[in-house]
């Protein structure tokens, strides 16, 4: 992508974080998904990791191997016109420096934003420590100065979903975490996991800088979100999941009751998706 | 893939078309499409060549980069354990050593099935004439025994939806491209565009082997197919375009009303999804 396309999508994207109206992000799995997506009125696209790993025939938490996880990027960047945030999860790499060389690809694939969260993936120690996620902050900054991209970091802390103990305390450290990324050089910050109108208003009161939810079917409505001082909503895996399970089904009735099922045919026609990828 | 078990799965999809019950296939675009439809109790998955060619980024018609399209098919032949077949449209060649050079690198990839259809996808002259339709023919068949596996070709004639006339003649030159097929190598044979119980019969009568139809919203129940001697039924881009349509619906619905669409977060969960592509 020429470079001053995509600094102007990075500046834009981060513009759409100003909590004047939430940016609502239906996470997209793969190209065709994403130009859906688009036409549908994105603002912006971003992947979901599970939907992706999914697509590519993988199940969730970095097991998609770093070059196809940069081909299925590249892809989505190719055919779209918004500004694509890549989900890297926890930055494939054990230190900062291969977090640095995931961001570079990522960038380099045409993304202009990232979600990096501070989960090991282990269990004896389920969260990097605070100084180690900072770093991996830093290192994913510096990647995209180091390219002339001003990347746009939601760092998200998955302290509410893996530590143990008093729910206050644990909101607390998530806060912290967020409040450290924040200072480290990230655009908005995610703390996975908060439960109830209370825990987003603490959030959205105590962290210093736009706030990212994830959806889930008992969050407060959007207009309430915006009350509430959400700057973004991203869905996650909800849209791929939704298309999975009605492909799931489509097959269970085909292969069990051998009746056809009522959404075949009857929506987007071939020449109308084929028109959708062309444009 | 092993080349025993390979070639077991190619005599085993070749079997499937015995017409004791129809073969029905819920054609799928990537591996996790295709992970979730084999859960659902499919006996083999076949490719859709619109839906794979979405999900990468272009539309139909032979515009996906054969590199791209072969990477595609071997990420849904790695996460299944039912036969796979490639929907390879033309062949991805504009002579039969091309068509050849395609069918061994979806062999390759691990497939034991292909769709070839013998449009040319040129306005002035839509199909290939008989004779050259017949050496592409060939010329699968003998990459499939050039590699050892005893490949299953379900060979389509687009003649019912290219050429003009009575409808009569060309239904005829249908059957007569059908027949020139099976004798040349084809084990299956796709008239495209069969309108209707009395063409549906014609075709499986004088159609020397058996006969694919693919999924309208107006064809026949499962049963009357059976009856009417249908081997195999395919949804095609079906599926594909109901899990896009529901897609955009989403995205619509979000970026429009900003209400949250009931779908989500109903279906089949993170977890659950996560088993499936692990299975």
């Amino acid at each position: 992508m020429n470079k001053d396309t995509q600094r102007a999508k990075a500046e834009a994207f981060r513009a759409m974080h100003d909590r004047k109206q939430v940016l609502v992000l239906v996470n997209a799995w793969d190209a065709g998904s994403a130009r859906f997506i688009e036409d549908a009125g994105a603002r912006a696209i971003a992947s979901s990791s599970a939907g992706l790993a999914y697509s590519l025939g993988y199940s969730d938490g970095e097991y998609v191997p770093l070059d196809e996880f940069i081909g299925a990027i590249a892809r989505i960047a190719r055919v779209i016109k918004v500004p694509l945030s890549a989900d890297i999860e926890s930055g494939f790499g054990a230190d900062e420096k291969g977090v640095g060389g995931t961001v570079r690809a990522i960038i380099e694939a045409g993304a202009v934003g990232i979600n990096l969260e501070d989960s090991t993936g282990e269990r004896e120690r389920p969260l990097y420590d605070i100084e180690s996620a900072v770093a991996r902050v830093h290192a994913a900054r510096a990647a995209g100065e180091a390219l002339g991209v001003p990347l746009v970091i939601n760092a998200r802390s998955d302290a509410l979903v893996t530590l143990k103990g008093e729910r206050g305390a644990i909101l607390d450290e998530a806060i912290k975490r967020c409040n450290a990324y924040r200072a480290a050089g990230a655009d908005s910050l995610f703390p996975l996991g908060l439960e109830g109108e209370a825990e987003i208003s603490r959030a959205t009161r105590e962290i210093n800088g736009p706030v990212n939810l994830i959806f889930r079917p008992n969050i407060p409505p959007l207009a309430r979100l915006q009350e509430l001082g959400i700057a973004r909503l991203s869905l996650g895996s909800a849209a791929a999941l939704a298309a999975l399970t009605l492909t799931h089904q489509i097959a269970q009735e085909m292969f069990g009751a051998g009746t056809y099922p009522s959404m075949l045919g009857r929506g987007i026609n071939y020449v109308e998706a084929n028109k959708i990828m062309q444009s």
